[in-house]
């Protein structure tokens, strides 16, 4: 697929979306709950918050997606992820997560680490040191023995080789995120600086992959899509904006009005490998 | 009471909050209690948020109304709901629940009879498959079986005989709201379809009613002047916004400096029986 | 320091923030995780929402200041308050308490004395009731013994005998606020009555304390500068709004770019004793 094509592809998916109106099921922080939740419904998605254990088999009944995020974490929470982790897995529904803070604490790091063993995870986004906070230790070594490459092109090279061996979708967003399966790999140049100015929405980019993934079955062509698509309406409100309160006023109104001409115009989707 | 009469009692109802600005307690879920306490203070009355068993039968000595809304919810919550609840009836304070997701998993229908059976509820505020959740088999075998009536009006028939068994208020938010008290019921026909948009506005229109029960001693007034007043403010929401960022932030304003002019000339309030 | 000087003081702060991006720990109640970190980031700081007793130590290593806020509390949260305060302390952090709602109920005036007993509180800051809820009984019937005071003078007196004894610094905040260290007094007049029309602006009160503490050495410098800044972007963003929904967003937008020249004009930071 080449950059015009992902972009005609970004559009086809973000009207399925529309379309079906899947129902994303959260496990996700205190912080943004409110927020995604908003993302949610601007992308056109259903959004459903939901933790206890009581329900979290039944939960996974009607639900497209299981979205889970780390943040405000304590072991009930990690517990709750697991469980509704191995409900989708039964059901064979899509699981994105998000490793705030992974590589901050032991019980981040480790909370990561139990959830990747114990529930089939489709798609992981983070930050370059969350990312980084999977490899293992044998990884770092060899990553930090590549002494020629930049160290982005370090996490670059680790999340591609980490995204082979778990046979998972890596995205390590950042001033250009990169998206990769091990086979393939994907830049995403649409975003802007005031992303940064604003809480949760690196979690809110979780979101809309798990959006995307509800209904799109190649999770690396959801993840750049839902990447280029929200970064995209980064860049139309901050446009919009004089700080970063008007700025998140103006994420969701962009998220929601985004003209599908703006999206062949100014999406910028490019496939690096193969 | 007619049309007009609704429209100058919602006026009197919300000035009267304005002065008293009674304290609403709320236990609530982790979505909503931030756009829930915005839209208590917006309104002009006082927002309190607390769960802790320790402090519920403190908490009820010095609030006005109690809002219970299961989303988020847990077992623990579901006993600060009860306590509260008891708290609550000692000191015949009005007790107002919104039963969300109540129908998709056993844990949540489960918690709202626990709720209806323990605590002496006034009003009850949901979507049609929210209220119908609370309907026992018996009662949807009699509902199914009138045959020539519309789903909508099959809920709305069910909801009416509901209110009348439990004595309480049941309002059945949608395009239409529809509040009744088992003896009189009345439309309500403001509204915005972007309000489906923005998460928590349910839950929020909730919170309307509390405030109003805090200040209005007939539930059956206090709950349909709340949904027309609410409902009205996303109208003029609507038309000052761009998408579902600037729609929130448009009906803080609203619900904050809505005139009585408006008010008088655009409520929508219609008793439809005796 | 003289009231220009004061300016000058707030602006050297602020830049210094914005410089080293401080990572403020907060442990904050449900309603405000959302507003508290966006006002950090927009402040210029970074903050980390988390509770986990597992991860209070580790937690400290890396962060500036640690922020104790005590709405929606339970007793897990108060073990999580004193967890980190312990670290703070070891790490010698400052530590920043709002006392919310102490005096309300004995569960939080209880938590608010087992916090100061067992952490090295630098700065509390609350509005009237919750600060006068800190005062012993014995203080109290001192404080009602000066017959001739007004009310709010009562307060100020009680406040600053207080902070001379526990030697921390309290702020009381109102229409004028307050700020002492038992020795020296200062008073901050900016300010705009559409923040009590916003939930959670005195936990951002608050957070702006803390933020300014992470790189000033004197609280009490610190504490009356965050509120003077805080308080001029209220001023600012209520210039810009049409009721409590934009005034929340101005307000971001307000502390993201308010310009040094309008703080050096419109500060209005007075140090009243000596």
């Amino acid at each position: 697929m080449n950059e015009r094509e992902f972009s005609k592809k970004t559009i086809e998916i973000l009207r399925e979306v529309r379309k079906r109106q899947p129902l994303v099921h959260h496990i996700t922080n205190f912080v943004v709950m409110n927020s995604t939740a908003n993302v949610t419904l601007a992308i056109g998605a259903s959004p459903i918050m939901a933790h206890a254990h009581e329900e979290m088999e039944a939960m996974s009944a009607f639900t497209s997606v299981l979205n889970l995020n780390i943040g405000t974490l304590t072991p009930y929470w990690i517990d709750s992820m697991i469980m509704a982790g191995k409900a989708a897995r039964k059901r064979g529904i899509p699981i994105v997560l998000d490793p705030v803070g992974s590589g901050a604490t032991p019980l981040r790091t480790d909370a990561v680490k139990k959830i990747l063993t114990e529930v089939p995870v489709t798609v992981i986004r983070g930050n370059a040191s969350e990312v980084m906070s999977l490899f293992t230790a044998d990884e770092e070594i060899k990553i930090r023995g590549v002494d020629s490459l930049e160290s982005v092109d370090a996490v670059r090279y680790g999340a591609h080789r980490l995204a082979g061996e778990l046979k998972k979708v890596i995205a390590v967003t950042g001033s250009v995120d990169f998206v990769t399966d091990g086979d393939r790999a994907v830049e995403v140049h649409n975003g802007d600086s005031m992303f940064s100015l604003v809480t949760g929405t690196g979690c809110a980019a979780t979101t809309a992959i798990s959006c995307f993934c509800a209904v799109e079955s190649d999770p690396l062509v959801a993840t750049a899509a839902a990447l280029g698509y929200y970064g995209l309406a980064g860049e139309e409100a901050a446009k919009a904006s004089n700080g970063p309160g008007s700025f998140q006023v103006a994420l969701y109104d962009a998220l929601y009005t985004l003209s599908e001409e703006t999206m062949m115009d100014k999406l910028r989707i490019k496939p690096v490998y193969p």
